[in-house]
Protein backbone atom coordinates (compact mmCIF):
# COMPACT_ATOMS: atom_id res chain seq x y z
CA UNK A 1 0.00 0.00 0.00
CA UNK A 2 1.62 3.29 -0.75
CA UNK A 3 1.73 6.09 1.85
CA UNK A 4 -1.30 8.67 0.97
CA UNK A 5 -1.44 11.86 2.65
CA UNK A 6 -4.71 14.04 2.48
CA UNK A 7 -3.29 17.75 2.88
CA UNK A 8 -3.66 21.44 1.58
CA UNK A 9 -1.41 23.31 -0.16
CA UNK A 10 -1.34 26.32 2.55
CA UNK A 11 -1.99 24.11 5.64
CA UNK A 12 1.17 24.39 8.07
CA UNK A 13 0.59 21.25 9.82
CA UNK A 14 0.73 19.56 6.16
CA UNK A 15 3.72 21.29 5.54
CA UNK A 16 5.61 19.76 8.39
CA UNK A 17 4.62 15.85 7.20
CA UNK A 18 5.51 17.05 4.27
CA UNK A 19 8.81 18.24 5.08
CA UNK A 20 9.20 14.73 7.19
CA UNK A 21 8.48 12.50 4.82
CA UNK A 22 10.59 14.09 1.97
CA UNK A 23 13.82 14.27 4.65
CA UNK A 24 13.32 10.50 4.54
CA UNK A 25 13.15 9.76 1.06
CA UNK A 26 9.79 8.24 1.38
CA UNK A 27 7.42 7.85 -1.57
CA UNK A 28 3.66 9.19 -1.02
CA UNK A 29 0.88 10.14 -3.01
CA UNK A 30 -0.75 13.39 -2.03
CA UNK A 31 -4.78 13.59 -1.81
CA UNK A 32 -5.50 17.30 -1.72
CA UNK A 33 -8.64 18.54 0.76
CA UNK A 34 -9.40 22.02 -0.33
CA UNK A 35 -10.08 23.87 3.04
CA UNK A 36 -12.39 26.38 1.74
CA UNK A 37 -14.24 25.03 -1.63
CA UNK A 38 -17.61 23.38 -0.91
CA UNK A 39 -17.84 24.99 2.20
CA UNK A 40 -14.60 23.45 3.16
CA UNK A 41 -13.93 19.53 2.14
CA UNK A 42 -12.79 18.54 5.51
CA UNK A 43 -16.18 18.74 6.56
CA UNK A 44 -18.03 15.88 4.28
CA UNK A 45 -18.27 12.57 5.31
CA UNK A 46 -16.26 10.87 3.92
CA UNK A 47 -13.17 12.87 5.08
CA UNK A 48 -14.62 12.77 8.63
CA UNK A 49 -14.52 8.59 8.21
CA UNK A 50 -10.87 9.25 8.34
CA UNK A 51 -10.41 12.03 10.55
CA UNK A 52 -13.30 12.43 13.27
CA UNK A 53 -11.84 15.76 13.77
CA UNK A 54 -12.08 16.89 10.48
CA UNK A 55 -8.64 18.49 10.01
CA UNK A 56 -6.03 18.31 7.31
CA UNK A 57 -3.36 16.66 7.27
CA UNK A 58 -4.19 12.58 7.48
CA UNK A 59 -1.82 10.18 6.94
CA UNK A 60 -2.16 6.60 5.42
CA UNK A 61 0.38 4.50 6.14
CA UNK A 62 1.03 0.82 6.75
CA UNK A 63 -2.98 -0.11 6.70
CA UNK A 64 -3.46 2.70 9.39
CA UNK A 65 -4.98 6.09 9.33
CA UNK A 66 -3.22 8.27 11.77
CA UNK A 67 -4.49 12.07 12.84
CA UNK A 68 -2.45 14.80 14.37
CA UNK A 69 0.63 15.77 12.51
CA UNK A 70 2.98 15.97 15.39
CA UNK A 71 1.71 12.23 15.98
CA UNK A 72 2.28 11.24 12.42
CA UNK A 73 6.48 12.86 12.75
CA UNK A 74 7.16 10.85 15.99
CA UNK A 75 5.06 7.74 13.96
CA UNK A 76 7.94 8.24 10.67
CA UNK A 77 10.80 8.52 13.27
CA UNK A 78 10.02 5.48 15.18
CA UNK A 79 9.42 3.45 11.59
CA UNK A 80 11.86 4.80 9.68
CA UNK A 81 14.51 6.36 11.55
CA UNK A 82 17.02 6.71 9.12
CA UNK A 83 17.96 9.86 8.32
CA UNK A 84 16.84 10.92 12.02
CA UNK A 85 14.75 14.00 13.08
CA UNK A 86 15.23 13.36 16.60
CA UNK A 87 18.47 13.69 18.35
CA UNK A 88 20.16 10.33 19.73
CA UNK A 89 20.36 11.73 23.28
CA UNK A 90 17.43 12.62 25.56
CA UNK A 91 17.87 15.68 26.57
CA UNK A 92 18.18 16.73 22.87
CA UNK A 93 15.26 15.26 21.91
CA UNK A 94 13.41 16.92 25.10
CA UNK A 95 14.92 20.17 23.63
CA UNK A 96 13.76 19.61 19.85
CA UNK A 97 10.21 18.45 21.00
CA UNK A 98 10.38 21.59 23.63
CA UNK A 99 10.88 23.68 20.27
CA UNK A 100 8.68 21.90 17.97
CA UNK A 101 5.42 21.59 20.91
CA UNK A 102 6.26 26.10 21.05
CA UNK A 103 4.99 25.96 18.00
CA UNK A 104 2.77 23.60 17.31
CA UNK A 105 0.77 24.67 20.91
CA UNK A 106 1.67 28.09 21.03
CA UNK A 107 1.22 29.75 18.03
CA UNK A 108 -0.31 27.89 14.95
CA UNK A 109 -3.97 27.04 17.10
CA UNK A 110 -4.44 30.48 17.24
CA UNK A 111 -3.88 31.14 14.01
CA UNK A 112 -5.58 28.49 12.28
CA UNK A 113 -8.37 29.12 9.36
CA UNK A 114 -11.34 28.30 11.89
CA UNK A 115 -10.09 30.35 14.57
CA UNK A 116 -9.35 33.74 12.15
CA UNK A 117 -12.86 32.42 10.75
CA UNK A 118 -14.58 32.89 14.41
CA UNK A 119 -12.83 35.99 14.83
CA UNK A 120 -14.67 37.81 12.18
CA UNK A 121 -18.12 36.19 12.01
CA UNK A 122 -18.97 35.52 15.89
CA UNK A 123 -17.05 37.98 17.37
CA UNK A 124 -17.10 40.78 14.76
CA UNK A 125 -13.52 41.41 14.60
CA UNK A 126 -13.07 43.69 11.54
CA UNK A 127 -9.65 42.95 9.04
CA UNK A 128 -7.46 45.35 11.15
CA UNK A 129 -8.31 43.57 14.79
CA UNK A 130 -7.67 40.11 13.31
CA UNK A 131 -4.68 40.79 11.77
CA UNK A 132 -3.54 42.29 14.67
CA UNK A 133 -4.39 39.26 17.03
CA UNK A 134 -2.47 37.25 14.07
CA UNK A 135 0.23 39.10 14.25
CA UNK A 136 0.69 39.11 18.12
CA UNK A 137 0.60 35.51 18.56
CA UNK A 138 2.98 35.05 15.90
CA UNK A 139 5.86 37.52 16.90
CA UNK A 140 5.17 36.82 20.44
CA UNK A 141 5.45 33.11 19.82
CA UNK A 142 8.54 32.93 17.15
CA UNK A 143 10.14 35.20 19.71
CA UNK A 144 10.00 32.80 22.35
CA UNK A 145 11.55 30.32 19.58
CA UNK A 146 14.17 32.88 19.00
CA UNK A 147 14.97 32.98 22.63
CA UNK A 148 14.89 28.82 23.14
CA UNK A 149 17.03 28.85 20.36
CA UNK A 150 20.05 31.10 22.04
CA UNK A 151 21.46 27.99 23.05
CA UNK A 152 24.74 26.47 22.23
CA UNK A 153 22.35 23.48 20.86
CA UNK A 154 21.69 25.27 18.19
CA UNK A 155 23.27 24.99 14.90
CA UNK A 156 22.84 25.44 11.30
CA UNK A 157 19.68 24.60 12.17
CA UNK A 158 16.93 24.31 15.41
CA UNK A 159 19.45 21.58 17.07
CA UNK A 160 22.76 21.32 15.35
CA UNK A 161 23.63 20.85 11.79
CA UNK A 162 21.05 18.18 10.99
CA UNK A 163 17.14 19.25 10.23
CA UNK A 164 15.01 17.46 12.36
CA UNK A 165 11.27 17.78 14.14
CA UNK A 166 11.61 21.16 15.53
CA UNK A 167 12.67 22.25 11.73
CA UNK A 168 9.49 20.53 10.54
CA UNK A 169 7.44 23.16 12.59
CA UNK A 170 9.55 26.19 12.09
CA UNK A 171 9.53 26.68 8.32
CA UNK A 172 5.86 26.38 7.91
CA UNK A 173 4.85 28.65 10.46
CA UNK A 174 7.64 31.25 9.42
CA UNK A 175 6.29 30.63 5.82
CA UNK A 176 2.64 31.50 7.07
CA UNK A 177 4.14 34.27 9.50
CA UNK A 178 5.60 36.23 6.33
CA UNK A 179 2.64 35.58 4.43
CA UNK A 180 0.70 37.74 7.06
CA UNK A 181 3.96 39.98 6.92
CA UNK A 182 4.47 39.54 10.40
CA UNK A 183 7.52 41.74 11.79
CA UNK A 184 10.48 39.10 12.13
CA UNK A 185 13.25 41.46 11.69
CA UNK A 186 14.55 40.75 15.37
CA UNK A 187 14.64 37.03 15.07
CA UNK A 188 18.32 36.45 13.64
CA UNK A 189 18.42 33.13 14.05
CA UNK A 190 15.23 31.98 13.25
CA UNK A 191 15.51 33.82 10.04
CA UNK A 192 19.05 32.13 9.47
CA UNK A 193 17.75 28.86 9.95
CA UNK A 194 15.06 28.89 7.58
CA UNK A 195 17.08 30.08 4.51
CA UNK A 196 19.41 27.28 5.58
CA UNK A 197 16.28 24.58 5.13
CA UNK A 198 14.90 26.51 1.75
CA UNK A 199 18.23 25.06 0.28
CA UNK A 200 17.75 21.89 0.74
CA UNK A 201 15.96 20.33 -2.36
CA UNK A 202 13.73 18.13 -0.52
CA UNK A 203 12.33 20.65 1.94
CA UNK A 204 11.87 22.98 -1.61
CA UNK A 205 9.58 20.17 -2.27
CA UNK A 206 7.14 20.33 0.46
CA UNK A 207 6.69 23.80 -0.10
CA UNK A 208 2.98 25.71 -0.95
CA UNK A 209 3.71 26.73 -3.88
CA UNK A 210 5.11 23.21 -5.04
CA UNK A 211 2.07 20.89 -4.37
CA UNK A 212 -0.28 19.90 -6.95
CA UNK A 213 -3.05 21.43 -5.16
CA UNK A 214 -1.37 24.80 -5.52
CA UNK A 215 -3.51 27.71 -6.72
CA UNK B 1 19.40 15.77 42.64
CA UNK B 2 15.14 15.56 42.96
CA UNK B 3 13.01 16.68 40.22
CA UNK B 4 11.25 19.78 40.64
CA UNK B 5 8.17 20.54 38.62
CA UNK B 6 7.32 24.82 38.64
CA UNK B 7 3.56 24.48 38.20
CA UNK B 8 0.72 26.01 38.83
CA UNK B 9 -2.38 24.28 40.53
CA UNK B 10 -5.18 24.83 38.22
CA UNK B 11 -3.01 25.40 34.94
CA UNK B 12 -3.94 22.48 32.62
CA UNK B 13 -0.79 22.01 31.14
CA UNK B 14 1.08 21.23 34.99
CA UNK B 15 -1.39 18.98 35.78
CA UNK B 16 -0.70 16.58 32.80
CA UNK B 17 2.73 16.68 34.34
CA UNK B 18 1.60 15.79 37.12
CA UNK B 19 -0.40 13.00 36.58
CA UNK B 20 2.49 11.30 34.67
CA UNK B 21 5.16 11.76 37.38
CA UNK B 22 2.51 10.26 39.80
CA UNK B 23 1.58 7.66 37.81
CA UNK B 24 4.84 6.52 37.33
CA UNK B 25 5.68 6.85 41.20
CA UNK B 26 8.79 9.71 40.89
CA UNK B 27 9.18 11.79 43.88
CA UNK B 28 9.34 15.59 43.08
CA UNK B 29 9.04 18.88 44.61
CA UNK B 30 6.51 21.41 43.51
CA UNK B 31 7.80 25.22 42.65
CA UNK B 32 4.40 27.17 42.57
CA UNK B 33 4.42 29.54 40.28
CA UNK B 34 1.49 31.98 40.36
CA UNK B 35 0.10 32.55 37.23
CA UNK B 36 -2.31 35.90 38.25
CA UNK B 37 -0.49 37.57 41.44
CA UNK B 38 2.62 39.95 40.95
CA UNK B 39 1.30 40.36 37.22
CA UNK B 40 2.03 37.21 36.62
CA UNK B 41 4.82 35.04 38.60
CA UNK B 42 5.92 33.59 35.18
CA UNK B 43 6.94 36.78 33.84
CA UNK B 44 9.78 37.29 36.22
CA UNK B 45 13.09 37.40 35.01
CA UNK B 46 14.09 34.19 36.96
CA UNK B 47 11.17 32.10 36.03
CA UNK B 48 11.88 33.25 32.24
CA UNK B 49 15.98 32.05 32.64
CA UNK B 50 14.40 28.67 33.22
CA UNK B 51 11.40 28.96 30.52
CA UNK B 52 12.42 31.41 27.87
CA UNK B 53 8.74 31.42 26.81
CA UNK B 54 7.32 32.29 30.07
CA UNK B 55 4.94 29.53 30.88
CA UNK B 56 4.15 26.67 33.22
CA UNK B 57 4.99 24.15 33.87
CA UNK B 58 8.79 23.85 33.48
CA UNK B 59 10.47 20.32 34.97
CA UNK B 60 14.27 20.33 36.14
CA UNK B 61 15.22 16.72 36.29
CA UNK B 62 18.75 15.02 35.44
CA UNK B 63 20.60 18.44 35.58
CA UNK B 64 18.05 19.88 32.87
CA UNK B 65 15.47 21.84 32.31
CA UNK B 66 12.47 21.19 30.41
CA UNK B 67 9.46 23.57 29.26
CA UNK B 68 6.42 22.08 27.13
CA UNK B 69 4.37 19.72 28.78
CA UNK B 70 4.13 17.44 25.67
CA UNK B 71 8.04 17.28 25.93
CA UNK B 72 8.12 16.24 29.70
CA UNK B 73 5.75 13.46 28.74
CA UNK B 74 7.68 12.09 26.14
CA UNK B 75 10.89 12.53 28.36
CA UNK B 76 9.53 10.47 31.36
CA UNK B 77 7.78 8.10 29.04
CA UNK B 78 11.91 7.34 27.60
CA UNK B 79 13.68 7.56 30.89
CA UNK B 80 11.24 5.90 33.25
CA UNK B 81 9.53 3.62 31.16
CA UNK B 82 7.55 1.50 33.99
CA UNK B 83 4.24 2.01 34.25
CA UNK B 84 3.92 2.79 30.21
CA UNK B 85 2.33 5.81 29.06
CA UNK B 86 2.69 4.62 25.75
CA UNK B 87 1.48 1.32 24.15
CA UNK B 88 3.97 -1.41 23.14
CA UNK B 89 2.77 -1.27 19.28
CA UNK B 90 3.32 1.81 17.21
CA UNK B 91 0.12 2.37 15.70
CA UNK B 92 -1.09 2.37 19.04
CA UNK B 93 1.52 5.03 20.37
CA UNK B 94 0.26 7.02 17.22
CA UNK B 95 -3.21 6.77 18.19
CA UNK B 96 -2.76 8.14 21.95
CA UNK B 97 -0.36 10.45 20.40
CA UNK B 98 -3.46 11.63 17.88
CA UNK B 99 -5.70 12.27 21.10
CA UNK B 100 -3.08 14.39 23.78
CA UNK B 101 -2.48 16.46 20.57
CA UNK B 102 -6.43 16.72 20.11
CA UNK B 103 -6.64 18.01 22.86
CA UNK B 104 -3.10 19.71 23.67
CA UNK B 105 -2.84 21.75 19.73
CA UNK B 106 -6.37 21.87 19.04
CA UNK B 107 -8.38 22.85 22.93
CA UNK B 108 -5.89 23.93 25.04
CA UNK B 109 -4.15 26.69 23.16
CA UNK B 110 -7.54 28.33 22.56
CA UNK B 111 -8.08 28.64 25.99
CA UNK B 112 -5.50 29.84 28.22
CA UNK B 113 -5.37 32.45 30.56
CA UNK B 114 -3.46 34.72 28.29
CA UNK B 115 -5.64 34.10 25.27
CA UNK B 116 -9.38 34.80 27.23
CA UNK B 117 -7.05 38.02 28.82
CA UNK B 118 -6.55 39.18 24.76
CA UNK B 119 -9.46 38.71 23.88
CA UNK B 120 -11.19 41.10 26.75
CA UNK B 121 -8.48 43.27 27.08
CA UNK B 122 -7.49 43.97 23.26
CA UNK B 123 -10.80 43.25 21.41
CA UNK B 124 -13.24 44.93 23.98
CA UNK B 125 -15.25 41.15 24.06
CA UNK B 126 -17.52 41.03 26.95
CA UNK B 127 -17.90 38.32 29.21
CA UNK B 128 -20.94 36.29 27.50
CA UNK B 129 -18.70 36.25 24.22
CA UNK B 130 -15.75 35.13 26.38
CA UNK B 131 -17.40 32.25 27.76
CA UNK B 132 -19.05 31.29 24.21
CA UNK B 133 -15.71 31.33 23.19
CA UNK B 134 -14.19 29.17 25.65
CA UNK B 135 -17.41 26.78 25.64
CA UNK B 136 -17.44 26.72 21.31
CA UNK B 137 -13.72 25.33 21.11
CA UNK B 138 -13.83 23.46 24.55
CA UNK B 139 -17.08 21.75 23.01
CA UNK B 140 -16.37 21.14 19.83
CA UNK B 141 -12.47 19.67 20.48
CA UNK B 142 -14.08 17.31 22.98
CA UNK B 143 -16.77 16.27 20.99
CA UNK B 144 -14.32 15.62 18.35
CA UNK B 145 -12.17 13.53 20.97
CA UNK B 146 -15.41 11.68 21.56
CA UNK B 147 -15.42 10.61 18.16
CA UNK B 148 -11.82 9.01 18.01
CA UNK B 149 -12.77 7.29 21.16
CA UNK B 150 -15.61 5.58 19.32
CA UNK B 151 -12.65 2.88 18.42
CA UNK B 152 -12.69 -0.76 19.86
CA UNK B 153 -8.99 0.20 21.25
CA UNK B 154 -11.08 2.49 23.64
CA UNK B 155 -11.19 0.49 26.77
CA UNK B 156 -11.66 1.93 30.54
CA UNK B 157 -9.08 4.89 29.73
CA UNK B 158 -8.15 6.59 26.48
CA UNK B 159 -6.58 3.51 25.11
CA UNK B 160 -6.69 0.07 26.72
CA UNK B 161 -7.13 -0.49 30.48
CA UNK B 162 -4.14 1.48 31.57
CA UNK B 163 -3.99 4.86 31.79
CA UNK B 164 -1.57 6.50 29.23
CA UNK B 165 -0.70 9.37 28.09
CA UNK B 166 -3.85 10.77 26.14
CA UNK B 167 -5.65 10.15 29.94
CA UNK B 168 -2.94 12.60 30.68
CA UNK B 169 -3.99 15.24 28.85
CA UNK B 170 -8.10 14.56 28.99
CA UNK B 171 -8.65 15.01 32.20
CA UNK B 172 -7.17 17.89 33.40
CA UNK B 173 -8.83 19.50 29.89
CA UNK B 174 -12.08 17.97 30.86
CA UNK B 175 -11.91 19.44 34.87
CA UNK B 176 -11.28 22.63 33.11
CA UNK B 177 -14.60 22.49 30.77
CA UNK B 178 -16.71 21.43 33.72
CA UNK B 179 -15.18 24.70 35.34
CA UNK B 180 -16.23 26.61 32.64
CA UNK B 181 -19.93 24.60 32.46
CA UNK B 182 -19.62 23.02 29.33
CA UNK B 183 -21.94 20.87 28.18
CA UNK B 184 -20.51 17.49 28.30
CA UNK B 185 -23.56 15.36 28.57
CA UNK B 186 -23.12 14.08 25.22
CA UNK B 187 -19.85 12.64 25.62
CA UNK B 188 -20.46 9.21 27.23
CA UNK B 189 -16.91 7.89 26.56
CA UNK B 190 -14.92 10.73 28.10
CA UNK B 191 -16.89 11.27 31.16
CA UNK B 192 -16.70 7.33 31.99
CA UNK B 193 -13.10 7.84 31.24
CA UNK B 194 -12.69 10.92 33.73
CA UNK B 195 -14.71 8.96 36.14
CA UNK B 196 -12.24 5.71 35.94
CA UNK B 197 -9.33 7.99 36.20
CA UNK B 198 -10.32 10.02 39.50
CA UNK B 199 -10.43 7.10 41.07
CA UNK B 200 -6.67 6.29 40.99
CA UNK B 201 -5.20 7.63 44.39
CA UNK B 202 -2.13 8.87 42.13
CA UNK B 203 -4.12 10.57 39.75
CA UNK B 204 -6.31 12.18 42.73
CA UNK B 205 -2.99 13.35 44.39
CA UNK B 206 -2.55 15.40 40.84
CA UNK B 207 -5.50 17.14 41.35
CA UNK B 208 -5.55 21.06 41.57
CA UNK B 209 -7.34 21.04 45.05
CA UNK B 210 -4.96 18.61 45.97
CA UNK B 211 -1.91 21.04 45.55
CA UNK B 212 0.26 23.17 48.06
CA UNK B 213 -0.63 26.03 45.55
CA UNK B 214 -4.52 25.54 45.31
CA UNK B 215 -6.57 28.17 46.69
Amino acid sequence: MPIKLHSYWRSSASYRVRMALNLKGLDYTIEPVHLVRDGGQQHSEAYRALNPQGLVPTLEIDGQVISQSMAMLEYLEEQHPTPALLPADAPGRARVRAIANAIACDIHPLNNLRVLKYLVGELGVDEDAKLAWYRHWTELGLGQVEAMLDDPATGRFCHGDEPGLADCCLLPQVYNAQRFKCKLDAMPRILAICEALEQIPAIRRAAPENQPDAE
